[in-house]
């Protein structure tokens, strides 16, 4: 339920020009325009479960998008049932001039390959069918002239090389990898929301260095009214961010029973250091680490 | 769509202990919550059409409702289809503890009785159907004693007819209007968005003590674009509040291009002197004139 200076959940991520946004409960466009960022880039929506307060900013979404004259094709990622929910919410939003194209999610988890970044799809435990999502940015070895010089690789590729290119010089396919050290550390996040702890949620936060998790509860002593609406208290969330040796946890998704989730600050900490309460509008840039 | 400080167009009636919602745009709920007022007594809830900054609140509002734990059957008004667009919408807002009672426009005006209080919905210009909807109050005559000793009325009836009842005193039927001096003024709020200029318009809004009316554009040379988008100019809409002699004349509903709309205050005041630029979250009270 939204509140004054709490809306609902959602997240959007920008990189390499494209916006993913995960979720979009009502209010969702709104909190965009006071971000100052534009919906019309956003290729990719996601979508947890289909519980309200999750989806029910998407069709003032789509026809804000459509006001903004995209005319590049979605992809909208969800549960069984996505499309018939969205093609059932667009009855309000049937003029939009782009194409939307589903991904219906089947499995437990799936790998969602999108180019220049990758996402997951895994199962949580909610009352009704919900995913988490990760995504990542792979980041390729350093390059390293030494090892050019023994796989033999003339110095007019060696750029070319570098920048991902796979060239064919009519005797043989130059990898990049043949100039390249290992792979270094990329880029991870991983966002869920609504669902109680789980393996599948701690396996695929592993690394990441972000962890955005619900955490419906912030009192001690609402565990059981956790586990009775399939939600997790912040102590919870903090565990698993532990468990996944995440670097940071922002917690979200907070319960409109809970006027202060702020207040628990120093109590989650002691279990894992790096969370941050978040409110609205929390921005970040991840960046590759320095070396 | 929606700006920061500039939310979709929605009106909250309260009146003897029910609330009257006309129109509910994305947000709505927390415009609702941001004044502190409970959307559980909405029991009468009206349309005036089906484009989504009208609706697109609905599914989260019912479920509000839900959780706020009403019971009491909710009535929606609105054009044909009504009930089939809400209960698409509902594909996210299936499970509510209330039910919902349709009732669908079919004719041109139509008078609705909600008991102490009476709506019309009539239609107006739009380009897809669409209605205002005016509410009024009816204010009963003085007592009148004299009266009252000419008809032969028994004192003891005086102040039960005064409240309105009709007594059977075995030998005749006794009604209020044989103590009460004729009919007062009661209290008259006509709302409309989004339309050309119409008669229906003028008829309807006459003598309203509040007319709140959708004013898209305040740039005095775009009349052609609110030809073409069938919406009204600020001037268009106080030639009505003139026309109709209304006490007041409220504007909303202002184009995402128009950034600054008080600042044609001046301009429309000189067509309609009584003209208030209306901002997110207006509110008054409405009461009977004293005599």
């Amino acid at each position: 339920m939204p509140l004054p200076q709490r809306w609902l959940t959602s997240l959007m991520v920008r990189y390499g020009g494209r916006s993913i946004l995960i979720d979009c409960g009502e209010g969702t466009q709104v909190a965009l325009k006071e971000k100052g960022w534009s919906p019309k880039p956003i290729d990719i929506m996601c979508f947890t479960h289909f519980h309200a307060d999750h989806i029910s900013g998407l069709p003032g979404m789509l026809l804000t998008m459509g006001n903004a004259e995209r005319t590049e094709p979605l992809t909208i990622v969800g549960p069984k049932g996505i499309e018939q929910v969205v093609e059932s919410l667009r009855i309000i939003a049937r003029d939009i001039p782009f194409e939307i194209r589903y991904i219906e999610l089947k499995s437990k988890e799936e790998s969602l390959d999108f180019g220049d970044f990758r996402m997951k799809a895994f199962k949580v435990s909610h009352n009704i069918t919900c995913y988490g999502y990760t995504m990542e940015v792979d980041r390729a070895g350093r390059f390293d002239p030494d090892k050019a010089k023994v796989n033999e690789i003339p110095m007019m590729y060696w750029s070319r090389l570098q920048k991902g290119e796979v060239i064919d010089d009519g005797e043989r396919i130059i990898t990049p990898d043949m100039v390249l050290g290992p792979p270094r550390k990329g880029i991870k996040l991983t966002y869920c929301t609504d669902s109680r702890p789980t393996e599948s949620i701690v396996r695929n936060a592993e690394g990441s260095d972000l962890f955005i998790c619900e955490g419906m509860y912030g009192e001690p002593d609402k565990l059981a009214k956790a586990k009775e609406h399939k939600h997790m208290t912040f102590y919870e969330a903090a565990s698993i961010a532990k468990e996944a040796a995440v670097k940071e946890l922002w917690l979200t998704h907070y319960s409109p029973s809970l006027p202060k989730p702020k207040a628990y600050t120093a109590e989650v900490r002691a279990i894992f250091p790096d969370t941050v309460v978040a409110s609205d509008g929390r921005t970040v840039d991840l960046r590759f680490d320095e070396e």
